[in-house]
This record gives C-alpha cells, structure tokens and sequence, in this order.
C-alpha cells in the first residue's frame, strides 16, 4: 500500500489531497518537520535528503511534490487529475507545479529556513524581512498570467489545484493578505469546500 | 516549429541539449541574462516571469526545465528520452529534475542573484559565502544517493543527463572541486562527448 509521509500544514498536504482525491488507498505518516523529524536517522533512510513528502511505493520511494503529484494522476487516471493524454497540457500543468515548488515555496522558505543558505544571523533577519515582498510578487503572477479559473488549468480540477491551496493557505503567515489576489482567494476557498480536502486537512490536524 | 529562447551556459542549455538529442526542428533564441535581456518587455511578452528558458510551441508557450523536458520526451518518444510507459520510473527522472530546479539551481542563484531574497549587501554577500558549502552538499547527496551510473537513471540515457551535466558545469564557478565526486566528474564528461550536447554547447558559444 501507498505510504504518504508528511507534515501537518507542509507541502506534503499537495500530494496528500490528491491521493484524497484519487481515492487511492494509502497510509499517513506523520513525520513532524516543526520538530526535525525529517532530519531522524530512521527518516533519512526512506528519503536522505531529509524533506518532506516522501511516497513510498511498491517499487521505491517517490519524492518531491511536483512528481509525487504527476505520478499520482498518472496511477489514477480514471480520477482524471491531469491531461494525461495531451503533452502539451500536461506539460502546462507540470509548469504551474514547478513555479509552485522551485520558485514561491523558495520564496516562503526565506521566512524561518534561510538557514539552508545563509549562517549570519543578520542576513537570516533580512531574508525574513524580504518574503512578503517576495511572496507578494509571486501570488501578483499567478493571479495576473497563471489561474485560469475556476480551476487552475481552467475548466478541469488538477493536481495543481490541491498544490495551489497548499501554498495559498501559507499566506497570512507569510505576512501577505490573500484578499489582494482576488481570484487566488476565492479558489483557495473553493478547494477548501472540496470533501477531499477536508478529509486530508482533518487527518493533518489530527480531528 | 519550436522556439527555444536560451542565454548561454544558463539552466536552458538542458531542453537545448533534450532538443538535439530528439532531432527536433528547432530555432533558438539568445536572451542573454548577463544583459538583462529576459527582462525586456518583448521578453516578458513571451514569458511574464521573466526567466529563462521558454519554449514556443504551436499550442503556446513553456516554462520551466523539468516541464520543457518532459514535453520534449513525451513529443518525440522514438528518442527514449524518458521512461513514458512507467509512472514510477517517469516520476523518479521527474523527482531527480524536481531537485535541480527547486534545491541545486536555487542554491547556485544564491551566488550572484541574492537580491531575489534579501536588499542588504551584506545579506547577499553572506549569501555568497555560503555557496561552496550549499552546493557541495547538494552534490554529495547527489554523489551518494542519486546518480545510478553510467547514466542517472541507470542504463538509458534520459533528459535527466543533459540536465546534470547543464548545473554540473556550473561547480567550478562556484568554488566546488568537481573531483570530489567521482561519478558526477565522469558523468559529466560522458555527456560532454555525446553529438548532441557538443552541437548544443557549439551553438551557444556562438561557434
């Protein structure tokens, strides 16, 4: 059986709603990143580099997020995820994937783990200091050039979708108000309303 | 016909690479980010964030590495540039491209594109310092865990290789002896001497 580790709130809650929404059956792993445990000697051993998700699999394990998530469509077709028969499309959604992991994640990342690239205390402050800027300009691009809606990809629900809601729900924290991306906003709340959505976000609070 | 907009040496010389080894017609075009060309408005008119690479098609336009090299596998499957007809071993060439973008080519635009993350000098030159350290660990891990060899994935040569190779070029502009990790070092040269990345390389340099 699939095995999702993941942490509460994480990017982990992407590949999370999609198995929601697959209907895969699976198991969940809390793995607590605000307490390190992906850096424990038992988690490195299913995914060394120390991050959560990791998808452990028949066949090995899967990790990160934008593979974890087309792999998921792809093992559930019939769940219709992503155009899996369409390159170019598929290939537009593996796009917004990863603007989502390799550009705005880094961008939140920034706020309390700018450690990865910097030691100086000071400098640590100062990237904090940047990332509602930052972050700001991310959401300005998706709302202005990528969110099709109703759905990110237009008229179908995708992958993307869970993976879009992850980040925007990152928002406030991040210092940002979502209410200056309209489109955003009301597709955050429109994932939310998702039955599968509720079903990852009640096993991640522990309800 | 396809467009590739790339700027020489940049993280487009792996779709360049990806293209010639699928023997696809193709123009290129050289946005040199050394001159801030991608942030020309004719640029952003193409790509509205401003980054290279992009690829034009007939259906639209492509951003990011991973997705124009899955695109450029799923297009052109006679030239077995990734595993098409196995979600698992797709999603695992997928992950290894997912790392480059999102953790090593991040880490490396750390060195001179600080000002994505933080204003004070200080902060950037602090980020600077730390890049040695930063992409040594990310290669290690990759050293250890992830190269299989000859090939990343193993025996067949995918769009992963072109795309190592691509930020395995960037070590010794980033203060990191290629030679403390023997596979990377030869992989690297082993996609050196293939035609396609030399037709690729000829091109970019102007030759």
């Amino acid at each position: 059986m699939l095995k999702l580790f993941y942490s509460p709130g994480a990017c982990s809650l992407a590949p999370h709603i999609a198995l929601e929404e697959a209907g895969a059956s699976y198991e969940c792993v809390r793995t607590n990143t605000a307490e390190g445990e992906q850096r424990r000697p038992e988690y490195l051993a299913i995914n060394p580099k120390g991050r959560i998700p990791a998808l452990v699999t028949e066949r090995g394990v899967l990790t990160e997020t934008p593979a974890i998530l087309a792999f998921v469509a792809q093992s559930f077709p019939e769940a219709r995820l992503a155009p899996l028969d369409d390159p170019f499309a598929f290939a537009e959604a593996q796009a917004f994937n990863s603007y989502l992991c390799s550009t705005v994640h880094v961008a939140h990342a920034h706020r309390h783990r700018g450690y990865r690239w910097a030691d100086d205390p000071a400098a640590l402050a100062e990237m904090t200091r940047k990332v509602p800027e930052t972050i700001g300009a991310c959401f300005q691009l998706i709302e202005d050039t990528m969110l099709r809606g109703p759905w990110v990809m237009g008229e179908a629900y995708t992958v993307c979708d869970g993976y879009l809601f992850t980040l925007a729900d990152w928002l406030e924290g991040d210092g940002v108000d979502p209410r200056r991306f309209p489109m955003v906003f009301e597709h955050r709340e429109r994932v939310r309303a998702r039955p599968a959505v509720s079903r990852a976000l009640a096993t991640e609070s522990g309800a």
